[in-house]
């Protein structure tokens, strides 16, 4: 790519300066466009240091209204942020429907840069690569426009812009170590960016090198190509997405008419398991924090199969400086406009911490499949993405248990009449679960579906059988425990 | 990928039996559906020698019906395929609507067997990867299901299988030297096969790895994985496929009322020059057979422009051992079966040779889209598509020559009726020209947007002014001397 690159020709100052013009106005006229269609736009500026991406960044953003952009410009991680998952900071930064965002530096910087300061090894790189892939895909699947440009300049304008800025007293401080590291390795540097370039020059978010040695030179590159961008992805916006294969191995999960759910517990052995595998889980818990490996605990269920109850023995086992509970209602307006994963990404643990998910990111292809609130396109795709989702939780070294609590019809039936008739359970019954019943067996092949799609080997759901709460209480402890122990006893 | 690959678990005797049952039948079924909705399907068995690839090969094959498939083995190139770009001998095997094909062995063969073998370098490596890349990404984008797997066997079990081929005479032939090769650079050729997994893992064609060391077991995984694939690509058989961004680098291109067509030469004039460039070309030829570069001439242009007796004045100047002519008609019904640029593929020049196509393949996005011969989408995706067809035919070191054949619509009314009024020129004209005519300006408008999408910088388009014959016959003569004596001096 950057290396047998070969350059645009750079037009005539009057041509120039006619192309700019235009290309100004058509983005003008676009941010309107892209509002009504209510597609978000990733802009990324990558390059070389000094290659003048911050001052092309101003230019543009002229262009268009300030209620519709916002820019961030991606340091380092901070502490906090080294503790999630690689992807999150970047996860979080997505733009929302009709919006622009433009990122000065991200993903590409910081692998590369640990490449380059020997802080990650081939096979770290190679797992990168692929989240990096599938995350841009994820975008651009769910109608992001993704825009990549890499900002070129050579080593030797690289040394001089260097010179210049830090000769003067006032762009001194623009001058930082890793600019003056780079122009010293320059060749070694090249190979990197290369090797990153090819590695993730996908067809639905292509590179775009930008010839960076002129300035107003690289606003047209930018421009023309930002608006020829927009002008495809807004006739893309309507479209549906063929669905992936699904590259992960799968486990044979079972069908919910052959769940047995005759067990149970009595009370003496109830409570002896129940503060049995309560006091293991005390005493894991503190190891998992010292051996900072985040647990991520999704629940799903019919109502009334007893989530909360269940969740509320698992947690008083937990330390609470080190774990929350997230319950998962509808998405608000700022979280719809988002893809439907960002919500989940934002509740993610630190390294370390426990995450429970009462209800979770599988509602997607349950209650927005059932209820329409996206389309057959969007839920048969979300399968795969939750698969990719889940595999980025499990690469990061956290353990992901996934619960369905089960009942059967009559049981659920009782359930909601007790809680109808008991006044301080009835804040617990909705018309909506009412109505939800009614569609028992359309979810029923909706969750069928789900798991034996979402099974994967690295994140298996496990059936609660909760037509006896105390033994799906046990079950949950147990199964926690042991995946908690096995976990650990692999990262010795 | 392969090196840190979490094997699936064999299942026991009992249970693998049941689902290999299931899946055979499963199969059967498909084929059906795969016919009944036109489904290519397009398998690749890769992997390691010895792994058993032809024997599974030889029991999936079992559950289809021989009307249905074609299985082809690739080996290394011949002497002719040697002379096509790399991708040719591939691309012509792709399988046509509704069948099925299974490679044994293919790019993915022919790619590392030449970095093994230090055949290849790191920039020619990339671009086949890139090739790749977008080969498989254009068949799926066009309906292709394509599968992959890879058999994978440990360094002592290949050597185990090899040494009990070559003890036994009847099977001693089926162990060749590449085989040995591998199995003493086992751990070289597992560095390099990673690589290239890891490269070519796209999303829409993902990599299966099977665990080949039991028969059965890898014929298991091998059809599971088949059945569910296509009852993926059966659901998006019908589905559009989202418009790419456009990753070249593109020329300006005039439109056609811009188009000035008062140029003419006089008979002198045009005797003289004629003959100048006709020699020029006669000797290039010689060149150009000598240092083997292919050159691809593309002829579009209104009816009665003059494409016929400009092509002509071309080939009067060629050995007519060295060039052929394509006249492009409307496609057979085994072509329009395949991916429309297939009949394309097959009719590429040698090396050394010249190739000119009396219209082209961009009946796609001129007659095939206005007259609904293929959908909306496909004609969109088209300007993409043929930009990475064209830049492989210009990697591979073809010079690529467009032009646009162009006259005003008085001067094609005036030929047309010098056509019906002259019996030897009427054969010539026919209703569907009259009717072409009548939708001048939307083909007008289509041929704009053509020109301003497909002129990249490695495959412009020239456009000939000619209502006079004469100056486009001279003008085309002289930039194909041009373009060719460009392309010698660059490769001396």
């Amino acid at each position: 790519m950057l290396k047998n690159w070969n350059k645009p020709r750079c037009p005539e100052e009057e041509e120039l300066l006619t192309r700019l013009k235009a290309a100004r106005e058509r983005l003008t006229v676009q941010q309107m466009q892209i509002k009504e269609k209510k597609l978000p736009v990733l802009i990324l500026f990558e390059g070389w240091g000094a290659a003048g991406k911050g001052s092309v960044l101003g230019k543009v953003i002229r262009n268009i209204d300030p209620r519709f952009f916002q820019v961030a410009t991606m340091g380092k991680p901070t502490e906090e942020e080294a503790r999630k998952p690689f992807l999150y900071r970047y996860f979080v930064q997505i733009p929302e429907a009709g919006k622009f965002k433009f990122l000065d530096g991200g993903w590409m910087d910081e692998i590369t840069q640990a490449v380059l300061y020997k802080k990650t090894d081939e096979e770290h790189y190679k797992e990168q690569i692929e989240s990096v892939r599938r995350f841009e895909r994820q975008l651009t699947d769910n109608g992001y426009l993704v825009v990549k440009f890499f900002f070129q300049i050579s080593e030797k304008e690289q040394k001089k812009r260097l010179e210049l800025l830090k000769d003067d007293k006032n762009t001194k401080w623009r001058v930082n170590q890793d600019d003056s590291w780079q122009n010293k390795h320059y060749a070694q540097c090249m190979d990197v960016f290369e090797q990153y370039l090819c590695d993730t020059n996908a067809s639905q978010a292509p590179w775009y090198l930008i010839d960076a040695k002129d300035k107003k030179w690289a606003e047209l590159q930018v421009l023309e190509t930002l608006v020829s961008s927009i002008d495809t992805a807004l006739k893309n916006a309507s479209l549906a997405v063929p669905l992936l294969q699904n590259p992960f191995p799968l486990e044979q999960a079972p069908k919910l008419s052959e769940v047995k759910l005759d067990k149970e517990l009595t009370q003496e052995e109830y409570k002896e398991k129940l503060e049995k595998y309560q006091k293991r889980l005390r005493e894991l818990h503190n190891e998992l924090y010292r051996k900072k490996i985040p647990v991520i605990i999704a629940y799903e269920g019919w109502d009334a199969a007893g989530k909360g109850g269940n969740i509320k023995r698992i947690t008083e086992a937990l330390d609470p400086r080190g774990f929350e509970v997230h319950p998962i209602a509808s998405p608000e307006p700022h979280e719809k406009a988002r893809h439907y994963l960002w919500r989940f990404w934002n509740r993610l643990p630190k390294t370390g911490h426990v995450a429970i998910f009462d209800r979770t990111w599988y509602g997607r292809v349950m209650v927005e499949r059932l209820e329409g609130f996206c389309s057959e396109n969007d839920w048969q795709r979300a399968y795969n993405e939750i698969n990719e989702f889940e595999k980025e939780l499990s690469d990061w070294g956290a353990v992901v248990i996934k619960f369905w609590v089960q009942i059967d019809k009559d049981t659920q039936l009782e359930r909601f009449k007790d809680r109808e008739g008991t006044p301080e359970k009835r804040w617990k019954i909705t018309d909506e679960d009412w109505r939800n019943r009614d569609k028992w067996d359309q979810y029923e092949e909706a969750v069928n579906e789900m798991l034996k799609k979402t099974s994967t080997s690295y994140a298996p759901w496990h059936i609660l059988e909760s037509n006896d709460k105390k033994y799906a209480r046990v079950k949950a402890l147990k199964i926690v425990v042991d995946e908690v122990e096995k976990a650990l006893k692999e990262r010795k």
